[in-house]
């Protein structure tokens, strides 16, 4: 999903809402992903995001600054106990998903498929190793209109905001 | 500086501008720490702040919500390698401060002492066993103005907007 930068890591990816599912899902390397966020920021200010996110029995905190396809991102482990700690604070803005590795013509795709209150979404992005590879990438049939930078599908907003961008995006 | 509440910590406590410095302060217990924060919520958000704090080897995450005298609070620690990865997102928004811890009437004052930037500034913090205890606080005659709930004192303001604060708070 992201590149290291000399502070820590910028993104270089384009982001998809999903038209219909590939069939056998469950032949990708998936992971359940469950995360809150303690603060998000308004749109197009530059204050930062934090968030925390598990999978499995592993918790990281994110802290994530800027907006649109290149973004700085920090991701540090956090204890678990004190992961539990401050998941209590993140209520009304959490998200669950379970996200699938799709290897793509020597790409990667990261498949998130929604679960809970967003059931029913998908939003596929894809890593570039470079901003001309970016560019010319063809997407596979199944992925539907590009949201690449919108904020509406970022996942913070689906968190909170979720409900109206669901309507759209719904598969 | 808190009390532990069923989500965290609820604070109950009073701020003053402090006029003149005690006598010998360094026979009291006393703490270095720097602080920077990961986000800050505008003026009457709901929003949450995230700050990291350094006191000597010791890092500690802090989400706060809420405004005023009431405020809850969720403190974890976190590994040093994490916080200093962190770090560098708080740039622009750090405090340092000398804390000194003053027994006075069996209460327990905690005086700031601002480095850096804010050099010259002063603020203590009382922490009270209950809301009576509270209103019929008399201050020692070092203490000045009383700024309990001005977000001008708080330590994410003075951290960012200092400037405007310091110059009337000066000591």
């Amino acid at each position: 999903m992201a590149r290291a930068s000399k502070h820590g890591i910028q993104e270089r990816e384009r982001k998809f809402l999903i038209k219909k599912l590939p069939a056998n899902l469950l032949r990708f390397s998936h992971n359940d992903i469950e995360q809150g966020y303690l603060a998000i920021p308004r749109s197009n200010s530059r204050a930062s995001e934090v968030r925390i996110r598990r999978t499995g029995r592993e918790y990281m905190l994110t802290v994530k600054r800027g907006r649109g396809d290149t973004r700085d991102e920090t991701e540090v482990p956090i204890a678990a106990a004190s992961a539990r700690r401050l998941w209590p604070l993140t209520a009304g803005a959490r998200v669950r998903k379970v996200r699938y590795k799709i290897p793509y013509h020597g790409l990667k795709i990261e498949l998130d498929v929604y679960r809970g209150r967003l059931r029913g979404l998908a939003v596929a992005e894809v890593e570039f190793p470079s901003v001309a590879a970016m560019k010319k990438f063809r997407p596979p049939d199944w992925f539907g209109r590009e949201v690449t930078g919108k904020d509406a599908y970022s996942n913070s907003r689906l968190a909170t905001f979720g409900s109206g961008a669901t309507a759209r995006a719904r598969i």
